[in-house]
């Protein structure tokens, strides 16, 4: 039996306005995690909002801000989502930087700008709304709810993974759903399935005592910037492969259906190269652009520093040198497995160099074939008048593996914002389309997955 | 017929005293190139001490200091030296480092300390007092002299090469012998036969018009870091071996004579090892320390710099790198040929990588068994009381090329400071025996080059 959103879909048409209004009230509270500022307030307000609309409501504390959770558990028969976001904020700075200043909203071509709009208060908003929409017009939720919004998420989410595991008794849900980052750049409805993992490093190498001079000492003392050249090219070669023995031996080729997704995402590489000012894409040539982000592990040195880096020439040999890289890990790699991958390659080509591990986040994947993805396809369609694009696990690393490897459920990103939402950045805004589609989305969701 | 320097070393001892106390006068008079302090003051005192002793003498204008010339051309068959010093010192920054102020020399521990006492007023004031002592003792030198002393040594040189092109007809000698620089660091008598040459240059390669996130553009956008990691492995192997094409056609191995010199040198890897801090020497472990020196070229990276250098780490893919290199130059290498190698090999690997020259100088060497170079040891070993080192061309970079490249003739460096001279550094001194031993070294030089 298909869903029938009519009855919530005319509700959130009727109160549109005064959603917009309530949305302009929660953005006027700052809550900056980073400066400590208005954070108790925000978890108050939001507490007493799940309180109200009836969710057994609670903020757990932790050694930094309150989770807040609040829980809906009324059907034996039907699944748990877990609504996942945060309420705390980026910092606002430069304040001169924005056309309207960050906690006083205003509406500006349909769209609100404030700090929070897109990341993250209008898009968990959005969810909380539907759940009271849903509970207005048919008095209860058609599935089970856990909502958990953290108040960390902005400085790296330091507590998250440990909550987690400390609480699963509370989190005890089949699924997760994140409203959080843009839509894809073209602007269609979006479905993405998790993200890469990572793992940072830096070399460090070390040759003389101090810096000596070339003409005296070049070719009798080492040099740190030839050590990290070297090591480094047997770490990944000039045609665009990484060579460090082991590497890819948990990497999977794309599923059918990963294959197909990806062959679908809009592209215009033209303009990707106009844009950034390429000639070409990084090697291997043959590679499809969104494979790249997706199907195969990265090794980017983000820095490389030693020796003379002034005007003209300096006939100096340097006594140190190092460099900072990073790896993006697709599933199955691991942190653990990949790190200690590299440090017996750096032991076997360079024991002498330092290698230091600086961070790691695992990767994060759920199947593009999980049944729960068909009930969120078509409660999207239902909801934003389009399908979405499937978008398998791929580019930067989010704490998503919290849900996937630590509380083992698959977990799906059904972002709500423009994807010139510009957040982190002065004048974030939301278009409240989108917003209110947000809203038709979550209310579609929970009556779709309680099929 | 052995010359006998007996009477002219009588006259240097007699003299002992007035000659060191003449040398402090000397001393304290600044000449500061770098600062254009004091310069046009020293020319003259030496124009007055060079005509006063007969000499034909002059300062001849350059763009920039006067080369203060003197000649003595009174023997048809015999040959002509030229003396080559420099009259311009370094600034004596920082002044508060030194014991005594650097331009009122004092003797200590029977050494002179200031500015200019090793590099270079001591050792050519050394070869003046030796021309004076042998007109004072036998009214003649015994060849012909050419005393040339420029005044832009410590700003490089700039305008030396152009003045042997264009008063070839006033340096028209048979041998350049230069006293620079200090002796072996064993403390044993030296005379040296050239230095390596150089080409410095940069490498700098370009990715995208920005910094870009490496999760979400790693893989797809180049990175400048990889480009010049990959295209400088092309360049030197971890072996230690230049591998630009063609580098080491011009190379020749050493000669039976240049061998057996390099065996005879002092050498204490051991404290070598200690003083720098070192495991082991570079690569390839199999060449001999002073082969290093002398008989290969070098590939140095003297810096190399892009992307995040702060703490921690940073997912950035940066969109610029370079990298700052010198190469060092044996004999028959040269500079345009080497640049050149260095370009076509530049456009063969990478050929996005912008080249940059930045430098260059040409190697000089002078073979051990010039007939002049016996002249000498004889002469040195009558003077100094041992025989001398011979040191095959190596080490750093000289405008010693100027003599055997543009000049034609053969060069050498009998050098008289003390290995520890401390040049173009605080409490700068020379021992006051090495300064009377070049006094003598000087005039036996003269007599055995008469023979």
């Amino acid at each position: 039996m298909m869903a029938d959103p009519k009855e919530v879909f005319n509700h959130i048409e009727a109160e549109r306005e005064v959603f917009v209004e309530r949305l302009l009230d929660y953005l006027r509270k700052p809550s900056i995690s980073a400066q400590g500022i208005g954070m108790a307030e925000v978890a108050d307000f939001l507490l007493d909002f799940l309180t109200s609309m009836g969710l057994n409501a609670e903020a757990v504390p932790t050694a930094g801000y309150p989770v807040v959770i609040g829980r809906y558990k009324k059907h034996d028969d039907k699944p748990t989502i877990l609504l996942y976001g945060h309420y705390d904020v980026q910092p606002p700075d430069p304040l001169d930087a924005w056309t309207s200043p960050p906690f006083e909203p205003e509406i500006r071509n349909g769209r609100v700008y404030a700090r929070g709009a897109g990341d993250n208060k209008g898009q968990h908003f959005a969810q909380l709304l539907a759940l009271e929409s849903l509970l207005k017009t048919t008095g209860e939720l058609p599935c089970n709810v856990i909502v958990m919004l953290e108040g960390e998420e902005e400085v790296g989410s330091p507590h998250l993974a440990d909550f987690i595991r400390t609480h699963r008794d509370m989190l005890n849900a089949d699924l997760v759903v994140t409203s959080d980052g843009p839509v894809h750049e073209s602007g269609q409805a979006t479905l993405m399935f998790g993200v890469r993992g990572m793992i940072s490093f830096e070399l460090r190498a070390h040759g003389a005592n101090q810096d000596v001079h070339s003409g005296n000492w070049g070719g009798v003392v080492p040099n740190p910037l030839w050590t990290l050249v070297h090591l480094l090219g047997t770490m990944k070669n000039a045609a665009g492969e990484i060579t460090i023995e082991g590497f890819h031996d948990a990497v999977l080729g794309p599923t059918a259906l990963e294959k197909e997704a990806l062959s679908r995402l809009p592209l215009d590489i033209a303009k990707v190269k106009v844009d950034l000012g390429l000639a070409a894409l990084d090697a291997p040539e043959e590679r499809g652009f969104y494979e790249r982000l997706s199907q195969f592990p990265t090794l980017t040195i983000n820095g490389l520093h030693g020796g003379y880096g002034g005007e003209g020439s300096k006939t100096v040999l340097p006594h140190e040198a190092f460099a900072k890289c990073d790896v993006r890990l697709v599933e199955a790699q691991n942190v653990e497995d990949i790190f200690s991958k590299v440090e017996a390659h750096v032991k076997k080509h360079a024991p002498g160099v330092e290698l230091i591990r600086l961070g790691g986040m695992e990767p994060s994947k759920t199947s593009l074939e999980h049944p729960f993805a068909a009930a969120l396809q078509t409660a999207i369609e239902q909801a934003q008048g389009e399908k979405p694009l499937l978008v398998p696990a791929m580019g930067g690393s989010l704490p998503d593996y919290v849900f996937t490897k630590i509380l083992g459920v698959p977990a799906f990103v059904v972002p709500y914002a423009n994807h010139d939402e510009a957040n982190h950045a002065p004048n974030e805004n939301l278009e409240l389309s989108r917003f209110i589609k947000g809203i038709r989305t979550g209310a579609a969701m929970l009556l779709h997955l309680a099929q």
